[in-house]
């Protein structure tokens, strides 16, 4: 692992690529940070917690929102700015110990910035950090509004692992989540949000929205109504509660780098009644905000603040 | 088929989809149109080419460039208008007969994007549609600045098709694209911008940006330099000249649909000599044009403007 090893990361984030410790410059191309013109360690040495979901909207609303949980004075004069603004591709906003980024839709998408904020990571020798994703979903069984920790991560065919190809290999990586925050986050939301219906469960993860989800509502469909809710049950039967887009590259990274990792999304409907996204805008953003209350409530927690 | 081949679509889109005819409102969530509270045939039926590129920047500066080039006027005091912009996750913009709509990065966030956009394209019983995909790549052999237009797409293991899980099956779909739409594409840079190199080849396409390109620079890496190297030579020597991450879904999905489709590519830098994209800004910028000028004059040709 050459330089990496040699220095003081009893906690910190231990790449596996030696490359990346000798290289002379790193361009973070996709967040719009340079270890040449940026003192990484400097701006980011002190975070502890990588939130992340799809659009800059949603991760900016959380990043006011986590300032406002931590009661974080920005200095006169002062206001949150996006980080990574330059890069016309992903957002990125500091809040004390936080850091909340869009990823975009979609494994590759979340990939390409996972790969460089996890370098970012070690870069700035960040210690004891905790990746969490804030999504939205669909409910296998669960109706709008409801809260899934994934427990698990698996593909449209039901494996539980990220598939790569690899100088033309195909080379699988497991998508371990780490159960143990999982549990926390779980206990989390019964003390603090019992309002809220919370379910530990299986996340299917698919490369597409709609025949990957098996909806009747895309450009295109081979299949009928009774094929997609035979198949929905399958799903239900063994044990899977939600399906979204990105769980399984989340999961296989943050397992492959040893950071521990978690999923929270919010059912935006029930599956087994529907396909299309219907509900009311306002009631969408009250869902699409639970995910943030159960961070928020979990990183106060971490924190000693409640 | 149902309702949608009894209507006049002598060269519209037929959608591989019975359900949409009969569904009482279509929503395209994440284009944030819906047949329930918008004209769609009023908007869009004009629409005859439809260009997509990764970022919102590039493509809103798409747009105002083609509205230039076509010699388009807006009534007094108005301007264009991000028309997908509640959905905070694509834009589009309408210049007369051109839309241009950004689609993230990545096979996921394109297709849902085309779902959408074909279901639109439908809705709007446009007819004659070419679709254009305007985008940044790697080359293989080829330095930074050149064009690329993809004759064909293949996957990180060579493969000429789209593999999608559907109902939990495996389905293959040939990414196939419009040779000639290729040829004409060629002859037009040739005619009309000779001072920029043009090849025509075949497109790798990958899942990720790192790995999945033999990259060196990524958060992790288990080969070396000499592999990394063999690979991308090995590339070459099938054909590939450039590498990057939407083209394969593009092609399968126009294939499928019957909507005649072309990848523009530029390339941001020779793989064969590096990994990292640290060209300054400004050459970039003026790279990233290059495509957007071709599929301009391309565009006046269809027109008969030039």
């Amino acid at each position: 692992m050459g330089d990496c090893e040699e220095r003081d990361y009893e906690y910190g984030v231990i790449l596996k690529n030696p490359n990346i410790a000798t290289m002379e410059e790193d361009v973070l191309y996709h967040i719009s940070l340079s270890t040449g013109t940026h003192n990484l360690k400097e701006m980011f040495a002190d975070v502890k917690f990588v939130c992340m979901g799809g659009t800059p909207k949603r991760m900016k609303s959380f990043a006011h929102f986590i300032q406002k949980e931590l009661n974080i004075k920005l200095p006169t004069g002062t206001m949150l700015e996006d980080i990574s603004k330059h890069s016309y591709r992903y957002s990125m906003f500091k809040i004390g110990p936080v850091l909340s980024i869009s990823h975009g839709m979609g494994i590759p998408s979340v990939s390409i910035m996972l790969h460089e904020v996890i370098k970012l990571m070690y870069h700035a020798q960040c210690k004891d950090v905790t990746f969490i994703r804030i999504g939205t979903c669909g409910g296998i069984g669960l109706p709008g509004g409801c809260l899934v920790i994934s427990k698990e991560a698996v593909d449209g065919i039901m494996r539980p692992y990220l598939e790569l190809h690899i100088l033309g290999k195909i080379v699988q990586r497991p998508a371990i989540l780490d159960l143990e925050l999982a549990r926390e986050l779980k206990t989390v939301a019964e003390e603090k949000l019992s309002n809220y219906n919370t379910v530990l469960g299986k996340t299917m993860c698919s490369y597409d929205f709609y025949e990957g989800q098996g909806r009747l509502d895309g450009a295109f469909c081979n299949y009928e109504e009774e094929d997609k809710m035979a198949y929905l049950q399958k799903l239900s039967e063994q044990g899977i509660v939600n399906i979204e887009m990105e769980s399984l590259a989340f999961a296989a990274m943050c397992n492959h780098v040893g950071i521990k990792g978690a999923v929270v999304c919010v059912t935006l409907l029930n599956r087994l009644e529907g396909d299309q996204v219907n509900t009311p805008k306002e009631t969408l953003e009250e869902w699409q905000h639970r995910p943030q209350e159960l961070v928020a409530e979990f990183i106060k927690k971490r924190l000693g603040m409640n």
